[in-house]
């Protein structure tokens, strides 16, 4: 018998982070200044970013190496363990073989610490006491506050309010590592107070709780401000996924023909991805299928134009080239709240556009029946995010049961939902309900794309 | 600098588990039947157990071969990691070496699937469709229900009611595992309905749900009974954690002086210091300390005797020979569900009465405390019964700080808190009280001590 799961010891844990951009076909279009509409400079930015992060975003190297402080903190959870997924397989009685890249261990349960760590680290380095951020489901926020909890950042972050309220634990997580966390749209910023008086009961958007952070940064002196995934030193911060991933199939003797993840700005599936599109890029693996999984509900890649967005409701972000529903819309309260947001991660968006990587949507019912399958036969209870890939992998699992084809499928597991109780119960109780493609919103939101 | 955590690879997990009661220094007081007084024989015990089990409670082997079934699943999570806790360590300014054995990792998020699911397999192995069982906070039941799922048993958990209503998202964990869960008292049983008929507001307490489950079994034929701690078997299973702990501490070229753990029926932390004790006990480590600790609440090694009584409210189970605060003694609501019981294990109580372990008893808030310092230091948001050994592990760490003694000091980590987070806000806006020592109800229920 295989093993069940490929660990490595901590001396084989990446100590440079893979960065995407010099390997691309074809450069990422620039981002731009919302006011000139010309490309910005890292100048532009500092009111924003530490400087460390800023040169990331943009940097031509093929390898940054990961900070000596950063990495004693992820050697705290990491590597994590690429599991083989034995009992599905039994399950769903496939030639397939599936993996799954578990990021549930972290102290915050998700992949999320990976880049909370990083930037906390940075921020730190160039002397900033306060970060603002936003959070959707509260994974992001509560990876922020640990992470301000371990380099000692004061820490605010503007929750989506319709999370705010589902998910009373996540916001309690954030106050127990030492963080202040509001419901979004608050009182404290007046992006937040112009939505409260156009509509009191709005349940806010990961837009719209970006716009008040940014507010909030670049009103103090002393705050910058943080984001949990789109960015592309986002991305480059989860290469450590894919790169330990990489390793541990090695070890399992297998290469992936179909590798698999859910995406909300793009950050936990690119960075298992990117490490291993490399290979499809240059060549040596050309028939490498990988599948991006969004709900049917807010289908930003299946759906959404190529163009040039803000990232937030307010338009105080610079222009990003993406895949985008209109940075006004407001998505329909899915559970997974970490894939609710109107825009997709430029570097994920390029890739699409250039035939690299596929799209799927689905179903909020057909992701949790998924999600149960997977928890009776693994064990392991899935945040209702990760739910959305463990859907696709299972119809890729039986289609190899028709052809009889013995593929190799990797899980892109992005952490567990022992938080997320709640929407297990709603699901169980038949309370649950699909979000059609809220189609008439997202033109109208598209109406609204900035001219450039 | 030292590794920050010691893995070890599958091939390494223990494939048998010790036994402990061949090498205790005297034998373990015989188990009596509640009826005649005599000892029990295994058959007494046949309406309850698979044959399986009864034999591992009584069994004069050294070692017991982990069935291969079980290790497949043990794979799925173990072996778990054992963490140096660095910044705890320095935030305490203390030159002691703190190393944790981190059991959060499983499905589950502690360590009862050890035995949830060994018992599941033999039951399984012996054609038994049903387990009845009790839980306190929820995480025996929630393993059981894990267990179930893998082995495809129907399983039935009598929940104490305190935590059925305050910790909502374990019953939904069982219920997505495919278990069905009540809060005890419940209507199901004769049991529980005297209890409601005397008390309808009744916390109930895990004594009165053992009763319920036990009066479950034996009224049905398809139905065992399962227990999640206290009995020899389970601190059996539970002896992976500490032979492995053993191998990585090995692995640091260390050995404790100090073992600390909380107890509640007492498995979790045999199951780490049983393979270190037998050091202790056959000479070559004479000064190792082992420090049990238990809430001031329910101080069942601190203040209780050493005498036979029954494990559950109702009188149906075996007599054991252990401390005990009376099988009728209702503890206080503390979120520690998990060490709201009135006795501890016999083996347990047996060492303690030999003078080979110690015990501590700590107050709700200072575990608290603790439980707060180590979220902000090493990360890890614990479960309210591991504050109770984190608590002590400080103050021995500051003790060393006042001596100048880097004494080595090895916590049992049982458990996340991740679906505990309503205790850690009732804590956080001040809400939280402490429980004294209820001395006049022990009192009472010590005057129901069974006469043998």
């Amino acid at each position: 018998m295989e093993k069940t799961r490929y660990l490595l010891d901590e001396k084989d844990m990446p100590t440079q982070w893979y960065n995407i951009l010099p390997d691309l076909p074809e450069p990422l279009p620039d981002v731009l200044h919302p006011g000139t509409g010309q490309p910005v400079t890292p100048d532009d930015l500092a009111p924003l970013f530490p400087m460390g992060l800023i040169m990331q975003e943009f940097s031509p190297e093929h390898y940054i190496d990961i900070p000596e402080e950063v990495q004693a903190i992820y050697k705290t959870w990491r590597p994590t363990a690429l599991h083989r997924a034995y009992r599905l397989e039994k399950a769903l009685d496939t030639p397939a073989k599936i993996y799954y890249k578990y990021e549930g261990t972290s102290q915050g349960g998700s992949h999320k610490p990976n880049t909370a760590i990083a930037q906390a680290y940075y921020n730190k380095k160039e002397g900033v006491k306060r970060i603002s951020t936003e959070t959707g489901a509260g994974q992001w926020g509560s990876s922020l506050a640990l992470a301000g909890a371990f380099f000692d950042i004061e820490i605010k972050v503007y929750m989506v309010g319709v999370s705010f309220y589902q998910k009373p634990y996540r916001r309690i997580m954030m106050e127990t590592w030492g963080a202040t966390c509001v419901p979004s749209p608050s009182q404290d910023t007046q992006a937040g107070r112009d939505m409260l008086a156009k509509d009191p009961d709005c349940p806010g958007s990961l837009g719209l709780a970006i716009s008040e952070a940014v507010e909030d940064a670049v009103s103090r002196d002393d705050t910058h401000y943080s984001l949990g995934s789109v960015l592309n030193h986002v991305l480059l911060h989860q290469t450590v996924i894919g790169q330990e991933a990489k390793k541990q199939m090695e070890m399992a003797d297998v290469y992936p023909d179909i590798i698999i993840g859910c995406i909300g700005g793009g950050s936990n599936f690119a960075g298992l991805f990117l490490p291993f599109i490399k290979d499809k890029i240059e060549g040596r693996k050309p028939d490498l299928r990988i599948i991006n999984v969004e709900p049917a509900s807010c289908p930003t890649l299946t759906k959404g134009p190529y163009a040039y967005d803000f990232g937030d409701v307010s338009g105080l972000t610079p222009l990003l080239k993406m895949y985008t529903l209109g940075h006004d819309f407001i998505p329909p309260p899915v559970h997974a709240g970490g894939l609710r947001y109107h825009g997709m991660a430029p570097i994920v968006s390029h890739l699409y556009h250039l035939g690299l990587v596929e799209a799927q949507a689905t179903y909020q019912l057909d992701t949790f029946e998924a999600g149960i399958k997977f928890a009776r036969t693994e064990g392991i209870l899935s945040a209702p995010e990760t739910m959305h890939a463990i859907k696709v992998v299972i119809d890729e699992a039986l289609k190899c049961k028709e052809t009889g084809e013995a593929k190799t499928i990797l899980l892109g597991h992005s952490g567990h939902g022992h938080v997320d109780m709640a929407a297990y119960e709603a699901y169980l109780s038949g309370k649950l309900t699909n979000y059609e493609y809220p189609e008439e919103m997202v033109k109208k939101a598209l109406e609204n794309l900035p001219k450039v």
